[in-house]
C-alpha cells in the first residue's frame, strides 16, 4: 500500500486534501490515489459526508452502463468570518470554504477606541453579514482577525501595539470566540495579507515576501509555503532597517529607519514643510496622480530606498515573488519602477532572474482574504479533519 | 488510537525515529508512545532488527521478577563517509549512525585538478579510513560531500562553480556511488556547515544563521530545522550585497560588495599594499595573533562590515542563532566584538534580546560532521526507513 508523507496510512483529512481542487471523484479514483481499499475509502467518506465536507452525487455512465457516484468537497457546507483590522477603518466579510467572497463591507472603526467597542462593532457587523447571505451562525466554522500591531503567535494576543490603546494583551480569540461560537485566529496585518497574496498567487509559489508600505514599512515573509515568523515572531520588520546616509528622526526613538525615509507619515511630513496638505501616504498618492512633481520624486524615491534595503534580502532569501502592498503600492508604476531599479542594479543576477516584483493583485482586499485563508487552512487541515471525523 | 503529525498510524520510521534518542525501551513503553498494539510494535520492531537498525537486550527486572527486553537503536551498525572539499584541502571522515566520528583526516587536495583527480582521491582516502576501523564497504549505507561552490539541490551537481575548474554539471553522486556503493548526497560548503552547527547547537534551535568569513563571504540558512535555498538555491548569498561608502572592486565584476570590503581576500590584498607578507585569510588571522595592528584592525572591522548587513537581516529573518565560522572565525573575540557592535546597534531590540551571536564551535569540522547529518537525516528519516522496512 503506497503511504503518506510519514509512511503513514491516509485518513479522512487527506481525502479532503485530495478534494479541495474542486474536481469530483469515484470511489475507485480515490482508492487508486491513495493506496486504501476501497471498504476504507467508502468509510471515511462516510465520516466526512456526516460532517458535511463532501457531497455525493452522480457522475459519468461508467462502461457497464450505470453512472458512478462521485463524491465532491463540499465548499459551501460551512462560511468563515473574516476581519481585517486597520488604523481607523476595517473590512469585513463572509466567506465559503472555497474562499469566495459572500458577503463584505468596509467599516470606518478606529481600532483606538480599544477592544471592546472595536470587537463589538465587528461581532455586530458579522451578524449583519450573515444575515445578508442567509446563511445561520452555526454555519460558522472559524474566524479570522488581521490587526494593525504585533500579535503572539500562540496566544493571538496584541503584544505592546503602538497604535492600539488599550489591546496590550487583550484575549481576542477567547473574547469574539464566546460571542461568534467558533475558533478565532488572530494575527498581524502584514502577515495575513502575505496569505492573501500566495494564495491569489497560485501554483507554486514556495518563497514569497509581501512588503507593506504605508504609514510604516513592514514584510510578510513565506518560505515553504508557511508563514515564517521566525524566533521572536518578529519576522519582516524591516522597516527600521538603517538606511546609509539618511539621519532622519524616526518613532522609534532611532533615526535613519527605513520608514523614517520611506513612510506614508514620513513622505506626507516632507510635503507639509514644503507647505503641500498632506496627512499620510494616501494624500501623498492622491497628489500624485493629480500631477504634483514633489509627491511624484517622493513616491519614486522611496520605492528606491525600500528596494536598497530589499536588495539584500533578496542575496539573503532567494524568493521567487515579492508584493508591494500597502497605501503606497496605490502609486503603482511610480513605486515599482523605484523598486525594481534598485534590485535589479545591487541583487545577484541568479537571484533576480526568475524574480517576479509586482503590485498586490488583491489590493486593499488582500487583509480579509488571507484571514480567510489562515482559517481555512486550519479549520481543513488533514490533522484537524481526522479528529473531528472519528468514523 | 493517538495518531501521528498527519493524523495517520506510525510505521518502523517513527518507531525508529523515536529510538534515535539513545535511550533503550520496552515494547510496553514503546506501544504506549505509538498509540500502537503491542503486536504490531512487535512486527515493526522485528522488520527493523532484520536490517539491524534495532537490536534487543536485557532490560531491568521487572515487577514479575523476569527481565524485560528492551530495545535500543544499533547506531553502531552502519557507518557514514563524509567529505568535506575546500579550494586547497578536504577533511574526510568515517561516522556511525550516532554521529561519532570513528575515523578522520585531513588531506592536501587542491580542487581544481579536477573532479575525476579529485574524488578518486576521495574514493581512496575513505577505503584507507574504513580500513583503519575496521568496518566493511558494505556497512557504508550513505555518502555526504561538501563543495567550495554552488550546487544545484536536485542534481547534487556543481553549477558553474567559480574555483572548481571542469566541475561545472560533473555528476558527482553517480560517480562516486559507482564506486562506494551507497546513495551519494551533494551540497555546498556553507550549507553542511549549518548543518553541521545546528547538529551541534541542539536542542531546540528553529532558526539559525550560519556566516563563513573567509576568502568569501556566504551564509547557510536553517528556518524551521530545514534548510532554507530559496527559489534558485542562491539563498544566503551574501557576500555582494552592497556595502554603503565603498567601491572597492569585487571579483564578481562590481564595486563595494560585502566580500571586497571584509572578504580575507581582500584583507590580505590590503596588507600587501601596505608592505606586509600575507596570501588570505589564515595569514590575516596569524598576524593578528602575532600582534600586528594593522591585521588587528582589518578584522574587526571585517566583523563590523559583515554585523552592519545582517543586522538588516536579524531584522527580517529574526533568527534565535548566529553562527561565525570560516577562517576568519578563528581570530574569535576580536570578529565577533566587530559584528555583535553593529547587530546590537542596529537591529530592533525585541529580535536581539535572546539572539545569540557566536563562533562556531565545530570550528573546521563543521562541514564534515555536517554532510554527514545530511545523510543520516535522509538514511533514517521514517520516509526512507519505511520504504526499507516492509515487513
Amino acid at each position: 500500500m503506497p503511504t503518506g508523507a510519514h509512511g503513514q496510512v491516509p485518513g479522512a483529512g487527506a481525502l479532503l486534501a485530495i478534494l479541495r481542487d474542486g474536481q469530483a471523484r469515484t470511489r475507485g479514483e480515490l482508492a487508486e490515489l491513495t493506496g486504501l481499499s476501497r471498504s476504507t475509502v467508502s468509510q471515511r467518506l462516510d465520516g466526512l459526508m456526516d460532517h458535511r465536507w463532501v457531497v455525493a452525487g452522480e457522475g459519468a455512465i461508467s462502461s457497464g452502463g450505470r453512472p458512478a457516484t462521485v463524491f465532491a468537497f463540499n465548499g459551501g457546507a460551512r462560511v468563515v468570518l473574516s476581519a481585517d483590522l486597520g488604523a481607523t477603518h476595517a473590512r469585513l466579510a463572509v466567506l465559503d470554504l472555497g474562499l469566495t467572497v459572500l458577503a463584505e463591507r468596509a467599516v470606518e472603526m478606529p481600532v483606538d477606541q480599544g477592544p471592546e467597542r472595536t470587537l463589538g462593532c465587528v461581532v455586530d457587523t458579522f451578524h449583519e453579514l450573515l444575515a445578508a447571505t442567509g446563511r445561520d451562525p452555526v454555519q460558522v466554522c472559524g474566524v479570522g482577525v488581521g490587526l494593525p500591531g504585533p500579535v503572539e503567535h500562540a496566544s493571538g494576543r496584541p503584544a505592546n501595539p503602538p497604535i492600539m490603546p488599550g489591546w496590550d494583551g487583550f484575549a481576542v480569540p477567547e473574547w469574539l470566540g464566546a460571542r461568534l461560537g467558533a475558533p478565532v485566529l488572530v494575527d498581524n496585518d502584514v502577515n495575513i495579507m502575505a496569505l492573501g497574496e500566495h494564495w491569489a498567487a497560485r501554483p507554486e509559489v514556495d518563497h514569497l515576501i509581501f512588503i507593506k508600505m504605508g504609514t510604516g514599512i513592514g514584510c510578510g515573509i513565506i518560505t515553504g509555503r508557511r508563514l515564517h515568523r521566525g524566533a521572536q515572531g518578529a519576522a519582516g520588520d524591516v522597516g527600521h532597517v538603517r538606511v546609509p546616509a539618511s539621519d532622519a528622526p524616526c518613532r522609534c526613538g532611532n533615526t535613519g529607519c527605513l520608514e523614517a525615509v520611506a513612510g506614508g507619515a514620513s513622505m506626507a511630513a516632507a510635503l507639509r514643510a514644503a507647505g503641500v496638505e498632506a496627512r499620510g501616504g494616501r494624500d501623498v498618492v492622491a497628489l500624485m496622480r493629480a500631477g504634483d512633481l514633489r509627491a511624484t520624486r517622493l513616491v519614486r524615491q522611496a520605492g528606491r530606498e525600500v528596494g536598497a534595503v530589499m536588495a539584500a534580502i533578496v542575496n539573503f532569501f532567494n524568493p521567487s515573488v515579492i508584493v508591494i502592498g500597502g497605501d503606497l503600492a496605490e502609486a503603482g508604476e511610480q513605486v515599482l519602477a523605484g523598486v525594481r531599479e534598485t534590485i535589479y542594479s545591487r541583487s545577484l543576477p541568479l537571484a533576480t532572474q526568475h524574480l517576479s516584483i509586482r503590485v498586490s493583485e488583491l489590493g486593499d482586499r488582500a487583509g480579509v482574504i488571507g484571514a480567510a485563508v489562515m482559517v481555512v487552512e486550519h479549520v481543513l487541515s488533514p490533522e484537524t479533519i481526522d479528529r473531528i471525523v472519528t468514523k
